[in-house]
């Protein structure tokens, strides 16, 4: 069945209504009429099958008749901190990552990295990107759209330490030269939430580094092949979910 | 260092010698001179650290100083038989699966893969996809480019079981409703090679299904999310590099 997320303020006890984009998906593309289901979503936890009762070119309104409580979500929190990248790179570190269950990204200008994002086109540019996460969460069967959040630089990020049990960086000077703590031992200490920091093209600098050390960020490798930064993610979010999701 | 696969018949017992494309890389990208080190490979095992002593438009010759008995092989050998799908999902599946430490790749029309390959061109587009996985094999410290094969269907692909200890499928429909048996299950027998397949965006057909079963294939299934047809072998490669590079 198909997925949409809608607007919490648009779900109500007994009935939903599908407004924006989605609504030339499920008329024009879909080609749905009333008496069809979807399954809408309010992104604060709650998905619900429910049945098109009217569809016009504004909004699409259907019946809440199931509400299902089956939940996708991947059981650790994890948040991705991505050095700015180039754009089709980004777009695969959302994309990918949403589908393998980040629960957000924070993206964040580095000091080596080469593309910079202006202060003019930084709301464009998350809108975009939240764009593909939606559907990336829709497609994936997500019960939350993971969010997206700038820092114009490591400094800011860094502040939402706090708010994780666990902090990893990935510094592959240092797994080059084996003294990398492995992932497996910050899981041993079964966090609830961990942040993770990965690099643009250039990697982390040393100035970086010495920060997140100070900042009780563990350096952690991820295997012994060399990894491009975009594929850092993606190959740290299905690890885990293989640990969480799949081992136990 | 830089590193490039080289012809086995290039490489002697004391000096390599570098053909193709990567002279250009070597003198016009990288602008080395006599003196510079690169690091060289046989794509059967051997890899050398190698001093560059003549730099001309058609040859770099340099003489080999080192062997590097470090090996950053995935343990498991995997080959990734991969459902035809479009050409950059197909590219992204070749450059992060090899990445992620795949062995081999098959590519094979599926049923219902919307992508054909026309008889003329198939040469054409293989020699590109070994040029994506040979330059990520370079990237990510790989000893071997892993090979690409490609079968005109998935009854010719089914030849190939018999070189693979494991043989696993992937497939939604039974995922769903939670008939799979977990790849830590497959694991558990501790096989030295793997064959899993993964069919094209529409997935797998119940035809195709019915024969993998009948010839033994398992049906695994990868966590809880619905994964795009792109994604399945990144998850898997990585869950798979975690397990035996990580964990172990």
């Amino acid at each position: 069945m198909q997925r949409y997320f809608v607007k919490p303020e648009n779900m109500t006890v007994s009935h939903v209504v599908v407004t924006g984009e989605d609504v030339k998906h499920i008329s024009k593309v879909m080609r749905m009429a009333p008496g069809d289901k979807i399954v809408c979503l309010d992104n604060q936890g709650r998905q619900v099958v429910s049945k098109i009762n009217d569809i016009n070119q504004d909004f699409v309104k259907a019946d809440i008749i199931q509400e299902i409580h089956e939940n996708n979500e991947l059981p650790l929190h994890v948040t991705i901190a991505q050095g700015l990248i180039k754009g089709d790179k980004l777009d695969l570190v959302i994309q990918k990552g949403t589908e393998f269950g980040a629960s957000a990204f924070y993206l964040f200008s580095a000091d080596r990295s080469v593309v910079k994002w202006d202060g003019k086109k930084i709301n464009k540019k998350l809108e975009r990107l939240q764009k593909i996460a939606k559907e990336a969460a829709e497609q994936s069967g997500r019960r939350i759209i993971p969010s997206i959040t700038f820092f114009s630089s490591w400094k800011e990020m860094l502040k939402e330490k706090q708010n994780h049990d666990a902090n990893v960086f990935l510094y592959e000077e240092n797994a080059k030269k084996k003294l990398h703590s492995d992932l497996s031992e910050v899981l041993n200490l079964s966090p609830a939430s961990l942040l993770a920091i990965i690099g643009p093209e250039g990697g982390v600098s040393e100035e970086e580094a010495s920060a997140y050390r100070k900042e009780c960020f563990r350096n952690i490798s991820l295997g012994p092949r060399v990894l491009r930064s975009e594929s850092a993610s993606l190959y740290l979010l299905a690890a885990l979910s293989y640990q969480y999701e799949l081992l136990r």
